[in-house]
């Protein structure tokens, strides 16, 4: 049986050995079934938490619970809107309470700290709810050592330097950033099979009221979905992007989990491996 | 971009064009994150319905979602009990809201037939349930057409000559095959690195009183968390359940979805390639 | 003021006064109203576990609380489907939540040990999930000492002899007893005035597909709402039923709730009186 | 099989032929499990409305849904304070669920006329919110025409002669009625079994603040449960309570259901039979 | 920055060194936006309660925290009904959750005492469920000396004398009151400009059968949405009611929150300044 | 009776001859009851979108019903975390089924344009889905042409001119606001009594890693509450945020509204008097 840091790939008894009383932490991959334009697969935002989660899990020691497939519903400045084919969203309460079930089984295992890597925007508020409910829940049970840090991996790219080489032309924020270089580079470099780059629609960067619109008025997205051009998208720009990522998670999770130790001999395959 | 049943590898122009007005049915494997005894991975009920649904949607035409992968919490005469650590589940009504929320968005993108394909047996009832308030929904909605199919993959293993090949010293019931001769099976005929035949262990199957008790008495549970011994599983019965089931299944769901043409170039690959 | 076995029927004294300090067990009968074919009253779920509890409570000491009344949705595969008109359902999560309600209420009461008895297996999965339920707002409060047994009456009788009896021509599953030989025979022998065996559709016993399909498609249940005839019902066979059921429960509860000392003196009435 | 007017003793072809088409109305009653003193059983409010309703069945030709068993949490003020032993009582989002269900299914069945009749006052509002919501639920189904009479039968009792012969010492109120004369008076006229005279606390009648406390201070309820003296009650009250309700709720619910002709033949029976 | 009682007027030091440690009660207003006639405002629940809540607050040294605006569904024979234009109700579920979850809040701020000062009738039984829970929710937490009182204003009028002054012509009860003397009176003592006599309908008082139907039937209802005649208010009677009132809450809360010690000087300010 | 934007403040009649046929837009405001510093009241985000709503309505002919006067829970990158005293929030199913109730509502009486204004960053996505669940519900009831339209004021704030007024020495971003130049400066433009510049915390802007922490660490917060030092508020910046909010919103609102024609004379008070 292969060794994995997927909680799902690992049989029982091995998982319990490693978080019993607070051991390994848990690090949770949180996506959504969305449109990314015509060039791209309906699970970037599936597969990028897992690839992070997975690569920072390796280095620091940490264990990879089952993505959720599904998110929150797509708002049209940051994903497009909910009104696409594809994009298959679920209720507020439904990301809140699957999240803070989980919370209470992990706790139950015995593990103490916990990681949700957040891969689809807005998930967000969803997830503090279902963090602060399950915490709540712990606190009525009498656990009160359980520890939560939520992170969405973009959040990590904030190097001017690095900024730069991915985006010559100017940065115009992540908001737009929905199906284009960033995301798309990050596929390439991982999954290059689910991006076909003949398809990638070259658009203005979508611009937007500052107010949002319900029901939503199709017309304010640029018709393939992505608000903003993956032209500029390459395998580079995606390593580079996803190197940062995990080496700052990383430093942040050991930070945050208390992790002084490093381990060395699992760090050394490389990321982009 | 690879071609592909599963709809998170589909963008969303593609997956549109297949499922407007009414067109594809969509396949929703249901699983759960469950102990499967000390030789097997916990991702056991994600992976099976996983498998059979991507070799029935190529028969029939259909696409396939992503799979849920945390399930409702297990029961001691058919899943050992919820008290195993890595043992990971819902409350019922996430388990319901979730289904519901899906139904609804699937309606919204134009697909009619849906199939549920449950792998973790203690789901069953919140699955029903998230239909019946699903289709409720929908007929608030205004659409009376869709049409749900649930099915336990399972449950097309009738015929008794096939239960002869599998138990060749009879068969016990569903309820114990908890990590048995069946699961295991399967899992070497697909997922071979997931599963560690050394580790088996060879228990006689489990016996329960004729009711349930709350809170668990764990001593109950064979330890290893198994309800039967897996010790005659191979990957031959394996293949045997898997060309059993997705046949069965196909020609259930032709009849069901009213798919009366088959479509022969799709069919022709081996099911257990 | 009589002497009762029922709550319903006692002052709140002498109810105290029994149940203080974990004393009494209490039964928790839970019911339906559902159709049950051409000949026989709605109320069959609700009377017989009713029944049962009665006769089990005087043996082993316990108090039988109200009767739930109504219950999850008919299946079509185990009671005709809900469909019909007279049966009358809950969503789910009012059935859990009454079962959840109604622990917090006997704990607060003293109640430590409480048997729920089912007479509809739809309700099963709900009932489990009001009693998880329960079970964790105890332990917030904390309690922990509270047991909770679930039992279905019908899963008492596995004794060959018995089943041989009752079904000289062979038994063909639980599921298909809906309005059948089984509750048929019980309530003949309890109410006979609820049964009316001139108006028994004689029918094949119902076969369906080996998976549910919703909306449900009505023609697969038999025009009566039976799902196998009860012409072979009588009173002989319901006495045989409930003096099995009777019996096993009262030996199952003692086992389970520590009741090692019989009480003779209220065992001896016969229980089919 | 016996003719009745319990919907849960009819079968369900009776029944359907009884309410198709907006045919029978249904009366509902809605009780509780309260302690009423140390005289009386704890199911007064469940047993005195459905008494209440099979009368005034008989005489509108309408038929009586199972009673909910369970009601919302007693109040110090009306029902001495849910901090007694054997009240057992629901949330309130559990007793609206409830309604709520039952609306949505009685109008499935063709029904289009619903009372619901109270027997435990802090149902009240309770009540209300399930047939909103339920009515609610109708009007997204396309079904406009159901309507719910919310009665409480003590409300019936407002003739001063009648109230005069009831308290010859004076009325004080219904909120201190609880377990006093009058609904003492109702269960010896109904069902004597159930009451002890001898048992009577006699007591003055129960004050309060103008105001409410959470948790409630126990000392404030007179120590055997009841808000007043039961000791004036008798038969003979009971049968004059019980005339003056089904008279004036009768009359009530013909004008509410536009049911403008008697059935003369089926009012003969006296009320109190 | 001003001194004030109410909370939202507060910096967070000043609040937090009022609170902690149980320091000082806090008053919650509870009101609705609701039809009040043709002569008044609808924030009327809101004011008066408000109005109420400040005057007791600086006479016992409480905090007043900001007022609930909308409340639930007005009711025919109290309010009219929620039928009006204008009237903008919650759901009871709402109402619920949001009085109990204020009081986790207040709870965690260190707040042990909290009046719950209600201005529209229907509120009542929401906000005594919302209170359970919330106490409920504070038990789990460890907390059990967190006390509530409720208090509808109006309940503290019941000398004889003072209701004599009010209606010399004869008191026909509260639920009747609804946008008549008793309300408009307060409204002229403290918000004349909200209040245009003139425009008052002088109509009968309202008579309503002995239940409830629905959907509402609006004829019942006097169309200027009162239920009975303003004309008789006057800003005397205002300064009445508002006098009685505050002294009589004043003296209840001194004595359910242990607040023996009068605190004089700021009590000398006149009520109805 | 004054005249008056208020919903609250008008009565019934002449609301509804306003909103009839979908007349006039109404606007809702949305707060939070939080800390906002030591020198400042902790109704700021309810008191800033109410004055907002006021001046716009005026322009556009709309009407503004009562604000919420609580929120979600403050978090700590943009309101300094909930753990603060005096901080008292909501879970966010209670933000969300409050304002699909008032959606409910308001398309009852006519209403068929909202602008939802919020005041309190943490609110926003549980307002979204309040929206989209309150939409939803209209879709059921027939109700299609109901718009909302979801602005926070801040987000019209985004000329470079006018920022390089407000922050001189670099703008920082709105997460770190909380409390600093922009809150206090539109506060005392609008209630100075409110603020105490004496009391203000002069501290360097708060930092924070790229992700979040449950349960908080407080010390991450500034000791004081605020993100940012206030110091450089002042009445000015306060009134040229003002005008600017106002003008870019009514501009906003008449686009997204269909206004074409202004209303001049209502036009002519100047915003900030």
């Amino acid at each position: 049986m292969k060794t994995s840091v997927f909680i799902g790939e690992m049989d029982w008894k091995t998982y319990a050995d490693r978080v019993s009383d607070g051991g390994a932490p848990v690090l949770l991959p949180v996506g959504a079934l969305e449109q990314h334009g015509h060039h791209m697969s309906m699970n970037v935002d599936v597969l990028l938490p897992v690839a992070v989660c997975e690569r920072v899990a390796k280095r620091i020691g940490a264990l990879v619970a089952p993505a959720l497939q599904y998110g929150y519903k797509s708002q049209q400045k940051s994903g497009g809107g909910n009104h696409f084919p594809g994009t298959t969203s679920l209720d507020g309460a439904t990301v809140t309470s699957t999240v803070r079930d989980i919370i209470r089984e992990l706790a139950r295992h015995g593990v103490r700290r916990l990681g949700v890597m957040n891969g689809h925007f807005e998930n967000t508020m969803f997830l503090v709810e279902g963090i602060d409910l399950g915490l709540r829940d712990l606190r009525y049970a009498g656990i009160d050592d359980f520890r939560v840090t939520v992170l969405s991996y973009w959040d990590f790219i904030n190097d001017p330097t690095v900024i730069g080489e991915l985006y010559p032309e100017g940065f115009l924020g992540w908001d737009i950033e929905h199906g284009g270089v960033f995301e798309t580079s990050l596929m390439l470099a991982l999954y290059p099979e689910l991006v076909d780059m003949d398809r990638v629609k070259d658009h203005a960067p979508a611009t937007f009221p500052p107010y949002d619109s319900f029901p939503v008025i199709p017309e304010r997205t640029p018709a393939p979905g992505t608000l903003s051009s993956a032209k500029a998208a390459s395998v580079e720009k995606g390593r580079l992007i996803l190197d940062v990522c995990v080496a700052g998670i990383t430093d942040a999770l050991r930070h945050e989990f208390g992790l002084v130790e490093p381990t060395p001999e699992l760090e050394r395959p490389a990321v982009t491996a």
